[in-house]
C-alpha cells in the first residue's frame, strides 16, 4: 500500500525531543530544523530569488489558493511549472490552499467532496476538490504537497471539531489517491483543534497512512501560546518518528525555539518577511522599531552582531530615512535582514542539536533578546 | 578668478559634435556619454546600490530639495554625507532643487534672495538661498552641485524670460562665491526659455564664469519635441569645449542619443526607473508594455538579446505576473532591466563615437526600435 517517497527523511541526530534531520527532494536535499521563507503569489515579496539563494534559503513555501486564482494552472502548464517560473531551482512546498479558502473568504461552502468559495481577485465562483487540490499542486511542480484540509477557528466546539477532522481525515486519505507523481512528497496534515485527545487521535489516525511527512495545522488561529504549545505536546509523540514534522504558520524567533525544542522539523511564517515591510526588524538585543525617532541620525547598524548584506553597508539612520520615504528599498532591505535572522537562527539551531546543546543555545538566545529590548 | 577642479573634464575623441568624453571627481572618474540613474530620496528606487554599480552605473543623481527636507541636512551632517548614508562609493550629482521648488509648490515666491516655499512633506515654510543650496550640497558631499536657478515653464513670455535668467545669473555667481569646498564641481545653468537668442546670450555669458561644467534647463517643460532640439541647437555652439555639458530631465533612449548626436555628454532621468514600475520596458525591439494580456503565458525572455539578470532568468509571463500582483520584485526586475537598457545604450554609443561610427549606431538602433514596436 505505501506509495511514499524512500528515504525521504532522515534523523540525524536527537537532543532531547528536538532533531537535526535531512529530508530529500526531487529539487535536492535540505536540513532540518528549517525555516521556509513565504512566496505566497510565486516571490518571496521583495526578494530576488538569487538573493533568496544567497542566505541560505533551502526551501520556501508558496500558497496554491493564490497562485491558482493568479496566474491559474493553465499559465502555469504552458510555462512549465513553478520552479522555472519564478526561477527557484531549489525545493517548494505548496500549502493546499484550504487555510486560504477560510481565512480569506467570507463566502464559502463546505461539502463532504470539497470547498465552494468566491474569489477574493474577482469574485468568480470556484469549487475545489481533494483531488483537484492535488492536480494543481502537480502542475505547480511542488516538492511536498499539502492535501485539502479544513482549518477550524478558535474557538470551535468538540462536536465541530470532531466532524471537521474527520472531513479532513477523508480528504486527506482522496489525497493520497489522487497524486499521481510518485517523485512529490505528500504531508498529512492534523488537526483536532484545542482538544489534546482529538490531536492525538488524529495524529494516531493519519499515522497509518503512507504519508511523507505530517503537518500539524490548526495552530496559531488565536488560542493563548500555552494551549498551542499544550496541543503541540499532544500531537507530537503519536506521529511516527521517521517522517518530517511540520508546525504550519508558526511563528516568532521565540515560537521556532520552542516548537524545535519540542520535535518540530519545518516551519514557515509570514512574520520575518512581513514585519520587515512594517519597519519590524529582529536583532540579536531583540526587536527594532525602525521608524522610532531616536534612529533618525544613528549612524550604527541595525545589528551590530549581524553578518548580512543590511547590517554590513547600511546604518539605522538611512533604514529608518527608507521607512519613512517609503522606498521599495527599505522592503528589500528589511526583507533581507530578517530572513537572515530567521535563517541563521534555524542553522545554528541545527548546530547546537549536532552538539547536544540545543536546551542552553535557546535559553542564552531568549535572554540576550529579552535583555535588549 | 579661476577657481574650478584642474582637469575636471578632458574629450577624448569627437565625432561629428558627439564627445566622448571623462570627467574626474572627488569619488573617481567617469565617461560620458553617461546616463546617471535618478536616486531622488537617497536611493534608486528599488535598486540596492550593489546592484546599481554591478550594472555598470557610473554616477547617480540625486534631489537636493527632498533631501533637505527629509532626512534635512542636520541628520546628513551626523551621518557624514550621502555617500556613507547610502552605502553609494561612486560619483554624485545634486540638483538645486529648484526644479521641484517650482514643479512640486503650487505655494511659492521668488525674491531677488532666494525662494519661499512650502514643503510637499508636512506644510512647513522655508526660505533657501544660492548660498543656503550650496551649503545644503556640500553637506550632502555631492560630487556635482548645481546652482539654484529658475525653471520657468512652457510657455514664457520673452520679457518673464529675460528677467528670470537675469535671476538665474545672479544666482549662479553667488552660487561660485558661496562654494567651500574646491574639491566639488559646480555647473552653470543655462536657461533662455524658448528663445534661441536669449539661450545663446546666457551660454555665453555663463561661459565667462569658472564653472566646471554647463547643463542646460528648461527644456522638456512641455513644448514640442523639435523646438527643444532647436533650443538645444542654440545652447551648444556657445559652451566651451573644455567642460562637460548635461541637459537635464532628459529623456527617452531615442532623447539621448539625439542629445549626444548634438553634444551632450550628460543626462538623467526617471523615465526608466519610473517606466519599469509602470509596467513600460525598453528592449531592443522597442518597448513593451508587460501587463499585456498577450504576455500571460509567454515563457520568452523580456528581451532575447538582452544579457541583464531580469532578462536571463524571468519569462515575460513571470514579469508580468509580478507585475499584475502587484509584487514588489516586480519594481526591482523591471527597474534592473530598464537601467541595462540605458546603461547599455551609453555604453555602446561611447564606443560607437570612438569607432568613429556615431551616426551609423544611433540609426540603425532607432530603425530597430520603430520596426519591432
Amino acid at each position: 500500500m505505501r506509495r511514499g517517497l524512500n528515504n525521504f527523511f532522515r534523523c540525524l541526530k536527537k537532543d532531547g525531543e528536538a532533531r537535526l534531520g535531512e529530508v530529500k527532494t526531487a529539487h535536492g536535499s535540505f536540513r532540518t530544523p528549517v525555516f521556509m521563507p513565504v512566496g505566497t503569489q510565486g516571490t518571496v515579496k521583495a526578494m530576488p530569488p538569487d538573493d533568496l539563494e544567497a542566505l541560505g534559503t533551502q526551501i520556501i513555501l508558496c500558497n496554491t489558493y493564490h497562485l491558482y486564482l493568479r496566474p491559474g494552472t493553465e499559465v502555469m502548464e504552458k510555462v512549465g511549472g513553478l520552479h522555472r517560473f519564478m526561477h527557484w531551482p531549489l525545493p517548494i512546498l505548496t500549502d493546499s490552499g484550504g487555510y486560504q479558502v477560510f481565512s480569506l473568504n467570507a463566502l464559502r461552502e463546505i461539502t463532504p467532496e470539497g470547498v465552494r468559495f468566491v474569489s477574493h481577485l474577482d469574485g468568480s465562483l470556484h469549487f475545489l476538490t481533494p483531488q483537484e487540490v492535488i492536480r494543481i499542486q502537480e502542475t505547480l511542480g511542488s516538492d511536498i504537497m499539502m492535501p485539502l484540509d479544513e482549518c477550524i477557528g478558535y474557538p470551535s466546539t468538540r462536536g465541530y471539531t470532531l466532524s471537521s477532522m474527520a472531513l479532513t481525515t477523508k480528504w486527506a486519505k482522496e489525497s493520497l489517491d489522487a497524486r499521481s507523481r510518485l517523485d512529490r512528497a505528500l504531508f498529512g496534515i492534523v488537526q483536532g483543534g484545542m482538544y489534546g485527545d482529538l490531536r492525538k487521535e488524529h495524529a494516531k489516525e493519519l499515522s497509518q497512512y503512507p504519508f511523507d511527512g505530517f503537518s500539524i495545522g490548526g495552530l496559531s488561529v488565536g488560542e493563548p501560546k500555552g494551549l498551542m504549545w499544550e496541543m503541540l505536546e499532544a500531537t507530537v509523540p503519536y506521529l511516527p518518528e521517521d517522517r518530517p514534522r511540520y508546525m504550519m504558520g508558526v511563528g516568532k524567533p521565540e515560537d521556532i525555539l520552542e516548537g524545535i525544542e519540542r520535535g518540530v522539523d519545518m516551519f514557515d511564517c509570514v512574520i520575518p518577511t512581513r514585519n520587515a515591510r512594517n519597519g519590524m526588524l529582529y536583532t540579536s538585543q531583540g526587536p527594532v522599531i525602525i521608524k522610532n525617532a531616536r534612529y533618525a541620525s544613528d549612524d550604527g547598524p541595525l545589528d551590530p552582531e549581524c553578518t548580512c548584506y543590511t547590517c554590513r553597508n547600511f546604518s539605522r539612520a538611512y533604514l529608518r530615512h527608507l521607512f519613512m520615504s517609503h522606498e521599495i528599498l527599505s522592503a528589500y532591505l528589511n526583507t533581507l535582514h530578517n530572513l537572515h535572522f530567521y535563517l541563521s537562527l534555524t542553522r545554528e539551531a541545527r548546530h547546537a542539536i549536532d552538539e547536544g546543546n540545543f536546551v542552553v543555545y535557546k535559553k542564552q538566545l531568549i535572554e540576550k533578546w529579552n535583555k535588549g529590548s
